[in-house]
């Protein structure tokens, strides 16, 4: 037997199908290849824990050398201050979690930094802060063309960071943005004008923040910028193998999962459907890449059962066996357990809680 | 003040947004619903908990009158057990999880009724049987259309039928079936094929189970019927409405959700994305249905940020407003969390853990 399918054997026995594994080789590769990716830029490593929502991983690119890390919910940012971890960017409006009193709880044990595109979250950061006692860090969110959030205007974030400055429980700390891929030139020309606007009030922002592991390939394209925020890189996926960032070699995130049915030679059915691997296409055709039968496609999911389509397949796999699948989208995926199998050389080492999921806010 | 005004306050102050919210005379009347539903068919009623998740909400429907529930994972069926539910059919073919050893130290505690479609769950369920010394009651899965699991032809399943009776640790116990909405009529010939060739054996199967949410508009058509498992009922969701089984007021689970950002006029930000709704459209268009913005289109999703289109609505959501918004589909979105906040009245009654969710197997 391949020490893979002695690992399928240890996995089965000890967890089960289906079972979500990360390679501790790999992640540490990828951790370090995202540190020096930073480093090599000249600009700071914040990476987005969003998409492993562990303090263990965390803790891990912080000793490779991140500055702090990057959270998308308030949820995730309890979990890392409880774990000791104490740089911590918000990267999002929490209007919501402000005003549960849960932001001026966790700003009381912690120095928080928090996004606002708008006067209300403004507004409620100052009395949380306020409850606090202690002045919260505000970076302006910019929206340079990915028409989510953030202001589309320079005058627009010139006009919210006067209200910070007025403001004595804020404090106007910086600028976020998520460039799109082709979108550099302009994110330019917009903090460009905006730093002129800054200079003219004699206003130095610390913290000039770019976003997304596609983006490791603009890295260092944005003069000013100071550091980046990138998640997916900590395990990669299908989206980073289409984009080019990653091989399959590089994703360290994948389900093991068992063909429990077939009907007939050319389909069968996988225990792993989209309450597993999610109903996230990331844009790409089916959900997911089976290493094992890079023919078979993954056509369907239902709640527990992944639909397998195997016309294209050569070698079929037979009920029973497992295969392990790469997801489209790795960030939604480790968001829907409770824990991950931790591998090395293709044996188990420990099992890892996913702590910051399944929070509410 | 309205009386919803208040509970979002509430909502707000408590939890944060967003935030997963059930209303219990919603729920309590949806659960009645299902049971006379089933009663007025003269089947039984055996409720899939996959769609709650929840140990107390499963004693309800017991308690409405249903014999036991339906399970799809062996966690699942843990979970139900360890709260003193005995009556669990697992509606799917579990090798893994039976080859974890799982499957055996549950069937210790309990008799469980599981479900294959072929010879290889049928050997792990006779291996774990023997391990937990109680012999595991076996329906066989029969596909009339769906194109998921279960044997296509009556002949398989009685080849399998037979290999049951030859193994003493395997007892025959029924067929389960899930008829597409407009495959009735094939279930019926299907199953009067086998019935006749289980009559030659002199085989009565005691468990004849069809199952679905929108196939109570079918129940009481397939005879010989004993049973019948619909998850989705206990909440509903707009697959459930645009199917014609619920109106909105049916609709016992909603996302509080705030709206975080505005750009312009006619597109704004809920803090809620795929990791709280998830990317599951249930085949319909946009990703949920504001209540009170019925003319809003969330028209796309990031992990936490829902995309609104406000270019239809009359009145418009500001930032900071809460809405709460029904989703496709119910039983993918209760998945995401870790608990629910039960209502009734528009006030906060509790908060109900969902229990079974997050577990690997």
């Amino acid at each position: 037997m391949s020490s893979l399918d002695n690992l399928k054997s240890s996995i089965i026995s000890q967890f089960g199908t289906p079972c979500p594994v990360i390679d501790l080789d790999v992640v540490e590769s990828n951790i370090d290849k995202a540190q020096r990716i930073c480093d090599n830029a000249g600009v700071a490593n914040r990476p987005h824990i969003k998409t492993h929502k562990s303090p263990l991983l965390a803790k891990m690119q912080i000793d490779a050398g991140a500055k702090g890390i990057t959270c998308q919910k308030l949820g995730e940012a309890e979990i890392m201050a409880d774990a000791g971890i104490d740089d911590i960017l918000i990267a999002t409006n929490i209007i919501g979690a402000a005003r549960s009193g849960r932001l001026a709880s966790l700003q009381k044990k912690l120095s928080l930094k928090v996004c606002a595109d708008n006067k209300v979250s403004l507004s409620e950061y100052s009395k949380a802060a306020e409850a606090a006692n202690r002045p919260l860090d505000v970076l302006i969110e910019c929206d340079t063309g990915q028409k989510r959030a953030g202001v589309e205007k320079p005058g627009e974030a010139l006009r919210l960071i006067e209200l910070i400055i007025k403001d004595k429980w804020l404090k106007f700390t910086g600028l976020l943005y998520y460039p799109p891929l082709d979108g550099w030139k302009d994110t330019q020309i917009f903090h460009d004008d905006l730093t002129k606007k800054l200079n003219g009030l004699n206003l130095k922002p610390k913290i000039i923040s770019t976003g997304g592991t596609p983006n490791f390939a603009n890295i260092g394209k944005l003069n000013g910028a100071t550091e980046h925020r990138a998640g997916t890189c900590i395990f990669n996926d299908m989206m980073m193998v289409e984009d080019g960032f990653a091989q399959i070699s590089d994703c360290g995130f994948r389900v093991f999962t068992s063909v429990v049915s077939k009907a007939n030679d050319n389909r069968g059915i996988l225990d792993a459907g989209s309450k597993t691997l999610t109903s996230d296409t990331g844009g790409l055709k089916g959900f997911g890449y089976i290493t094992e039968y890079p023919e078979a496609n993954i056509i369907k999911f239902s709640e527990e059962h992944g639909f397998l389509e195997l016309k294209d397949c050569k070698n079929k796999p037979s009920i029973g066996d497992i295969v392990t699948v790469i997801p489209n989208h790795v960030c939604v995926a480790v968001n829907m357990v409770d824990k991950l199998v931790m591998v090395q050389n293709n044996k188990i080492i420990k099992t890892i809680p996913v702590a910051a999921r399944g929070m509410l806010v």
